[in-house]
């Protein structure tokens, strides 16, 4: 497939996943300097590894956050978090996510992952 | 619960899982020592954590492998792709959740992850 | 132990250690969803691990300043600055083991710790 | 040489390469407190290690650019991106050691990475 | 231009820059499973980012040893270590960098980068 | 002081806590490339930092040993937990500092740490 093919492919679902006004607005703010940073996202991010079958797009945000909450990406996680509920995780199946990483990644990454997860969940009135 | 009862429920999950003779050969490797460390593994993480319903364990064993590729914490990560196979996930599964780990995490985090899980996957003859 | 006196027991040292109305806060924010991170932290963490002899309070404070420097963990490094003063520490002490980070760990680790540092010790008018 | 000598050479390159008026701001707010983590930057990371010759002081500050993003360390990191700047280095070159940071660290790296450099590229008026 | 053109293209690069047997032994250890992977190396990273103009390669090698001594990735770092070689750096400017890397990330990632350096520069007989 | 003689000074501190062999194994192995670092290592850090007064030579070991713990630097802990064993450090005391690891930084540090010092312990014959 072309490379412009694969990113206005994953601009699609990112759009649909992230919601279309926070992804033209984090592309706008970095502007031209940020093009082609937004490609890879666009196109090898979600064009590609995200339109891939063999896992639901929900376990798959799941795995999203354990990762950025284990490597400490606060802002990362909170897109993911928007994400998971969008792609039908409930606030259980997410708390049991960071439950594990209390265990296996510490008590700190797991309250800075509480934390997001409780603002995300408020705004969308899913607790 | 008693916590005594707690780490006996935990050790039992921890077997079915991880495997009886390699559980014992690391409790035996850590002696006295490594009681409370133990302890914390069998009573806290498994009695606990990985008892609570909500997730299926095969998910949590996803999250898991995102986690410690994310984390770099090469030893955990064997445990709990061995994990994975036994709580019934399959070896495309473990792989989309290794891609997302290339895209967000890197490809170092990714490559070195596959080469765990290439030499998990031969052992347990799933690929 | 019963894991309920285990809390219980653990949530007593940790509003001496922390401050009755700081543990109360952050126990209402995350509500109900937080219920079970929050009983890792009062069971497992304060009633067991901070709760065991051999090692006293204020060199554990010092050890758990080293490790969330290291982690870049800044909110609970902050908790652990308050804690430490608690604990006896003093801000000579303190600062020993933040010239051990700046070394082990790189200035830039230094560099936010002095500065969460700094601030816990002004107000506490510790310096 | 004597490490006062050191230090005094070292705080006279810091001020060139980031600025008389934010080092001293930065001295200033950690007081005496911060005085031996000022010697450390002072003295052995400008006055030593900056100070060598062998490798250009621009390709030095896109090597800490790519180290501070790697070790998500992100004052640090706006403080060497106007290094960066200072040291003659373009918005592009800049640009593809993030881009880098994309794939070898992960796309939540370079994210942050991006935001800190548009916004100190902008008060540059470098983009 | 086709996904798969660019990943022709990016391998001719990677080849060229880590050794063609090296890089056939790393695909056939991973097989089929790794083929995804592959893929994202091939064309995501050598294709397109290593392939951009606007840096030199071996400019862009001492970033990736500031950036895997930072995140400390071992094995990547050897790759990119002979990588730098290849792209015409000399030991004293790798040196360099992995002395920003003792003050900025700490000595322990300087030592272990160090370990590797002497190691691939021996058998390159940079050193 | 002269920054020569501060290396000499920090020299002999670190072959008192690490061993006269191992330090100079370590320094003949990385040769004349590695005479900076080296530099680096005994005149900043332990004619320097070490060497300060105002916390004891074993709250200093078991700072590093939590540092080095939750930064994953597996050979620098082994250097760090022989060295609190000659700082006068008892296994217990090492023990509660790599139980708060646990907690903190998440059981597959703790478990690394556990497996290091088992070893370290058993060769000094502590255990």
């Amino acid at each position: 497939m072309d490379t412009k093919d694969l990113a206005e492919k994953g601009l699609k679902l990112r759009k649909d996943m992230v919601g279309a006004a926070a992804v033209e607005q984090r592309m706008n703010t970095l502007g031209e300097f940020g093009e082609p940073l937004q490609h890879i996202i666009n196109a090898y991010a979600y064009g590609d590894i995200w339109s891939r079958p063999g896992l639901s797009l929900g376990v798959k945000s799941l795995a999203m956050i354990a990762m950025m909450a284990a490597a400490n990406r606060r802002a990362e996680l909170r897109v993911h978090l928007k994400g998971a509920l969008k792609n039908g995780c409930t606030p259980e199946e997410i708390r049991e996510v960071l439950l594990l990483v209390a265990l296996y990644c510490g008590i700190p990454a797991a309250n800075e992952a509480h934390r997001a997860a409780v603002d995300v969940l408020s705004e969308g009135k899913a607790i």
